[in-house]
């Protein structure tokens, strides 16, 4: 008998037959006899429509009252699918985030889970009902609902598993697990059997949009038997996991990412904190910054690049206004033109030659590198938005072609 | 400086602009000083489209999980209304049920306050903020959602004001105040200035919709002042109270309901308990029994006659044909053309030419009556369905002509 915390995603969730469908997989488990407990997202469009009427009242809301009303949406689609497992016959029992017990810090629309009492749980299970948890929110110290941001509704699934020491934490999704590459780019990409922990963040930073970062740190710290696989299907999906039971591939996967913009800063006097001062004024405003590349020192002074989010930009340069004033650089370049293709392989550390047969593929398909950057577990390079396609195919083929 | 606490009805909140013209008047109140608590319902047809989604799903799923969907509502609406407070620039924050500290018994769907744990409200309200709170709903003790059923939010808004000893409890509605008739059949209907406890709660079990009988109950145990009054002018209502400050009005309105059936069980034996008996399965099925009429003993056997609404005719019927097997009384008759009619008045008890008055105004207007019944401060008559507007104007033109 295993303890299973399974989340579904909104659109495993969407209408009556994606419930049935859903609760049909549970049920199954349950009649094995397993422990089961499910966490589930709003259904479909729920979220878009709250955030417009809230915005149609108030588009200045509080944070506060936001939460209050986004968390209806995972406390309506906790209990229709509660609804359906009784139908089928199930004991069961629905559970918001704060009768769940997932006890957040206090920051409204993006809190972080502190622990979960597990308590309401573990007695519900012990009565043998499926439990299923609203997903995405939890409760402050003031007694007041929060949720918990993007990605917030894996983060709740991986939180509970951890709390249980659950023996498998699935995530349920509309894909049926994590790619060599994007399948809609490159028609031979293949589902990855397993990946590690390590690599996944990468992918997921990267680009790769099946796990949000945020749940996969959690796993990895706990040590937890994570698997995204496909609620459609139900078919065994990629395993997330520590220790790789087959040898471990050089690379796992090409990723892009297409919503970058690279900015260079001209002239950054070469004094110690100038960086430091610089990006935690960005950091200060909720800016991501990524790649981050230094050129040599010119005299006094030195240029550093760096990408954000192409949806940040404006923000990013208007701090970057504010910040020329009171440091003193000189002029800052925009090139808002720029794709982002990754590797990601734990192989990669012990293969030096993994950097050099990607440049070459890229090479050999006529597309130019802006810049590079390394990790242990991965090279980025970017390139010209328009190429980013092409440049995946062309790396993908040369490792896994 | 008053403590006041104020309802919101779905037709009050159904909109932006309704939202807003209600949060104004809010605003103003909390401008000049008062406390204010503020008690809404779900927005217009919300209840309605949530309905429908549960029965999608699972048309016989569990009251439990149903309260779960159904408090949503309020939940969202609560929020919207803080939302537009905010906007206005007052200090606000939201409570559900279970913040509010609402703690009910463990009926789902019908559930009853047990008290109010005032501890959160009080504090906000140190705070100087406007507190708007989930009306329908509250928390049993096992922390699990429940909603009150019909008139929710009113029983809400008098348990509230109740706790917190308020000067003032006005329910905000789709009318203007409680008339001497339903002005859309009588034209000469007028709007009570004041009326008591006991008037209004026989006006509301006779079908006047303005309040529910649970909340009137409820103001009354407590000498509130509550008030009925237009959401959307504003004005002033009518007042509910305990004492009369102008002299007792013989009658204070004429009230109908055409959703009543009247059944007779003929022959039933005259031993002890054989009435109880038999409305106690009727009750142990919710079925609201309520002009009873019993014959003279003719023989060993009695007829017994009463009124069930019309809506719960078909259940009535089933067990009585259970009844029949074990009690062996003879026929039921069924009449389901039956209008009700009463007059309602805290005068009347001294003043014994009012009934008179009623039956010489039916009889004027020619109409037959089927069955009397009186109590200290009311008179009904069971007639023809369609003549019960005819009834109501002639009745109404007799007193207050």
């Amino acid at each position: 008998m295993s303890l299973i915390v399974a989340k579904f995603g909104g659109s495993s969730v969407a209408n009556k037959e994606r419930v049935f469908h859903a609760a049909e997989m549970m049920a199954a488990e349950h009649r094995k006899g397993h422990d089961v407990v499910v966490v589930v997202s709003a259904q479909g469009d729920t979220t878009d429509d709250f955030i417009e009427k809230i915005n149609e009242i108030n588009d200045k809301a509080s944070n506060r009252e936001r939460d209050v009303i986004l968390s209806a949406g995972e406390q309506i689609s906790m209990a229709l699918f509660a609804m359906a497992l009784e139908k089928l016959g199930c004991p069961v029992i629905s559970l918001t985030g704060w009768q769940a017990g997932i006890k957040t810090d206090a920051v409204y629309s993006g809190a972080r889970i502190k622990r979960v009492d597990t308590d309401r749980i573990l007695c519900e299970l012990d009565k043998k009902k499926i439990v299923v948890v609203a997903g995405f929110q939890g409760i402050n110290n003031a007694d007041d609902i929060t949720t918990l941001g993007r990605g917030g509704s894996d983060t709740t699934a991986v939180a509970i598993a951890a709390a249980l020491k659950a023996d498998e934490c699935r995530i349920y999704t509309d894909v049926d697990g994590v790619y060599t590459a994007d399948p809609r780019i490159v028609k031979s990409a293949r589902k990855l059997e397993e990946i590690s922990y390590d690599e996944m963040l990468e992918m997921a930073a990267l680009g790769a949009q099946v796990l949000h970062t945020r749940c996969i740190i959690l796993a990895k710290k706990y040590n937890l038997n994570l698997e995204v696989l496909s609620s459609f299907t139900g078919a065994p999906g990629t395993k997330v996991k520590e220790v790789m039971t087959m040898e471990k591939m050089l690379v796992s996967g090409v990723t892009k990412d297409e919503n970058t913009a690279m900015l260079t800063v001209m002239g950054l006097e070469d004094m110690p904190g100038a960086a430091y001062k610089l990006f935690s004024m960005l950091a200060a405003e909720r800016i991501n910054i990524d790649v981050i590349v230094q050129s040599a020192l010119k005299g006094e002074v030195r240029d550093i690049s760096f990408t954000v989010p192409l949806t940040s930009l404006e923000k990013t340069m208007e701090v970057l206004k504010k910040a020329q004033d009171t440091m003193g650089f000189g002029e800052v370049l925009v090139d808002d033109n720029i794709g982002k293709v990754s590797i990601v392989g734990a192989g990669m550390a012990d293969n030096p030659g993994v950097a050099t047969k990607m440049f070459e593929a890229l090479y050999d398909a006529g597309i130019n590198l802006k810049s590079i950057s390394t990790s242990e577990i991965k090279v980025t390079v970017l390139i010209r938005r328009e190429d980013t396609k092409k440049a995946v195919e062309a790396i993908h083929n040369r490792f896994f072609g």
